[in-house]
C-alpha cells in the first residue's frame, strides 16, 4: 500500500462535487431501445442495464470490453475476539491464494475475461479492537480511501468490488447499524459460518462496540463512523467508488462488506452510489437489509457468500449481454418486421 | 424441418427408459467441493450447480466449453384470432431476423459465445385452430418431437432452448391449465404485450379451448395434450430434451413456452427433466406457477419476457463460474490456507 496523504475535508469535498449521468447519452439509450426488434419493454433489466451503463460511461452504446476486478484484503483487531469461523492469518494466506491462482475469484475472472487485481492494505498492522477504541485514526482511513481511489484506470469499463478480511463480517454488521440503526442482532449473521458461542460472542462484540461509539455515531459523520468501526478494505472500497464516479466508470458492488463500505458515501449522499449496482444478494441475512435500506434490487440472487467480487464478476456477463443487445440488435425498420398490430 | 417419422409409442418407450444422472461423478464433484479454498457452501448455487453438471455430464470435472442455443419456431392457427399484440406474419419476419444477425438472442450468443442454430418446423402450415379441435394430428406431433431431437449434437456441453412463434403464451397456457389444472385466469398473462379486449380475447380462446379438449385433458395423456393445444415448436423442445438427456447433455430452459414444452415431459415423469435447469424467471406471470408446478427455481431473475431462447443463454456464464470455480480451485492443502478454527 502506498498512496498519497489525504484528509477527510479533502474526501467531503469529492464528495460534495461527485459528477452525475450523462443525460444525453441516457436519453439516446433510451431512445433505441424502442425501435429495437422486441416487444417493448422485453428484455427488462437488460434495458435498464443499458440505460444506467449509458448514462455513467457517457456512451449512447455504452460497451463492457474491459472489466476489472479490484479485490481489497485487510486485517482486523476483532478476528482476535473469535467473530470468525478462521483464524485471522487466513486472510494474509488468501491473499497469497489469489496472488497463485487458486481462489474462486482467479476462475471468475478467467471465465468472464476480466482483469485481477489484488490490493493488500497494511496487512502486517491490524486496525484496532474497536470494541475499546476507534479501528482506524482520520490519517489511516483517509489514506486507505486515497489507495483504493487507484484502483479505477482510464479504459476499464465496469469495475467489480471485493474484499478479503477474516472478521470483516463483524466490521460489516457494526458499520450498518452505526449508519442505518438497529442492534447486532438485526445485522450479524454466520459470516464464514460461525454458530453457536462464536455466534454468541459477534453479537456481544457488535453490541460493544455501538455502546462504545456511541457518541460517533450519534454525530452521524459517516467517514468519522467509518473510521471508527469499519476496517482498511471498507476505506478502500469507498475510495474505489468514489474514484470509479469521478472517472466515469459504473461499478458492480459483491456482498455484505463491499455495499457496507460503499454504503458510507451514500449516508453522506443517497446519490453517491447512482453509478453503482449490487451484483449479487448475498446469503448473509444482514445484506437484505442493507440492500433495502439503500434502494438498491441485486442483479443475482445465488445464495452465495464468499466474497472476493466473486457475485459482482458473475454479474459481468449480464452487462455485457445488455450492451450486446443494445448496440448490435436490428430496429424494426432494418429488419422489416412488422410491429404491434 | 426434415426428420425421420416417429410415433407416440416410440416416444413413451424412449420417455420409459431415460438415462439417469451419473452417481460417480457425482460423488467425485462432491467430494472435491469441501476441499477448496472457500467457506463450506459459500459459492451457494454455484456449488450446487458443478453438482448438476457432473451428474449429468458424466464428468468428476465439469466443462462448459460448447454451449448451443437451439430456437424452434413455429405457426400457429389460433394467432388469427387476435391473440397477441403482434400480427401472425412476425414469427416468419423475426426468422430472418435471426438468420440475418438482428435479434437478441444473436447478440446473446456471440456475448457468451455459444452456437447458435435456428430451427424452422412447417411455418408455411400454421396448426389448426384448437379452440376447434386438437392443434395438431399425432403424426404431425410426433415428427416434430423427433425434429427437436436432432438439436443436441456429441460435443455440446450444454443446450439452450429457445423459441418463436406468435401465440404460443396462449398455447402455453392453455398447456399448463391442461397438464396441471386451473383455469386460464391462472395460467395467462399479457405475451408480448396483449392488454384490453385483446387480453379478453386471449382467455376467451383459452377456456374454450380447455372446453373442447376435456377428455383429452381428462385422459391426461401428456403427448395427446400437447398434440391438442400445443404447436410445433414445444413439441421439437420436448424432442430436443429427451434427445439431450440419451447424449448426456445439461439443458438450460428459456421462460414460460420453452418450460411449457419441457414440462409435458414432467407430466409423463417428474424426473424426466432432471437435467434440465429453469434459466430465468419470466415476467410472464404464468412462469411463476409453472415453476411451482414442475418444482424449478430458476438461475435468473431479470424481468425479460422475450423468448428466444434470452433468458436461457444469459444463465451459460453462471454454468461456466460453476465448472471455472469447481475445476480451478486451489484445495485448502494445495494452498497451505488454514481450516476452520
Amino acid at each position: 500500500m502506498n498512496a498519497p496523504a489525504a484528509t477527510f475535508d479533502e474526501i467531503r469535498r469529492i464528495l460534495r462535487d461527485l459528477p452525475g449521468p450523462d443525460l444525453t447519452a441516457q436519453t439516446e439509450v433510451v431512445r433505441r431501445q424502442v425501435e429495437l426488434t422486441k416487444p417493448p419493454g422485453s428484455l427488462g433489466r437488460l434495458e435498464e442495464l443499458a440505460e444506467w451503463l449509458g448514462a455513467w460511461q457517457g456512451r449512447a452504446r455504452p460497451r463492457i470490453e474491459r472489466p476489472r476486478i479490484a479485490v481489497f484484503a485487510g486485517t482486523h483487531g476483532v478476528a482476535r475476539l473469535g467473530v470468525s469461523a478462521y483464524p485471522p492469518e487466513v486472510t494474509r494466506q488468501m491473499v497469497q491464494n489469489f496472488l497463485r491462482g487458486g481462489a474462486a475469484i482467479n476462475q471468475l475472472a478467467t471465465s468472464i475475461d476480466a482483469d485481477l487485481r489484488i490490493y493488500e492494505l497494511d496487512l502486517d498492522h491490524p486496525t484496532a479492537d474497536f470494541t475499546q477504541g476507534p479501528a482506524m485514526t482520520e490519517a489511516r482511513t483517509a489514506n486507505a480511501i486515497a489507495y483504493g481511489m487507484m484502483a479505477p484506470e482510464p479504459g476499464i469499463d465496469v469495475l467489480c468490488l471485493g474484499e478479503m478480511g477474516i472478521a470483516n463480517t463483524t466490521s460489516a454488521a457494526t458499520l450498518c447499524a452505526a449508519l442505518f440503526g438497529g442492534s447486532a442482532a438485526d445485522w450479524a449473521g454466520p459470516g464464514t459460518g460461525v454458530t453457536g458461542s462464536a455466534f454468541a460472542t459477534k453479537i456481544a462484540v457488535i453490541d460493544q462496540a455501538l455502546a462504545q461509539h456511541k457518541a460517533t455515531i450519534e454525530a452521524r459523520d459517516p467517514l468519522a463512523i467509518l473510521a471508527a468501526v469499519g476496517g482498511e478494505e471498507f476505506a478502500a472500497i469507498a475510495g474505489a467508488v468514489i474514484a470509479a464516479r469521478m472517472g466515469r466508470i459504473p461499478v458492480l458492488l459483491d456482498g455484505y462488506a463491499c455495499t457496507a463500505a460503499a454504503a458510507v458515501l451514500y449516508a453522506f449522499d443517497p446519490h453517491a452510489l447512482d453509478h453503482c449496482r449490487v451484483a449479487h444478494r448475498s446469503a448473509e441475512p444482514g445484506h437484505k437489509r442493507l440492500l433495502e435500506a439503500i434502494g438498491q434490487r441485486p442483479l443475482l440472487d445465488l445464495d452465495m457468500r464468499l466474497g472476493e467480487g466473486s457475485g459482482a464478476a458473475l454479474a459481468v456477463p449480464i452487462l455485457k449481454a445488455a450492451a450486446a443487445c443494445h448496440d448490435g440488435m436490428a430496429t424494426f425498420a432494418e429488419a422489416g418486421v412488422s410491429g404491434k398490430s
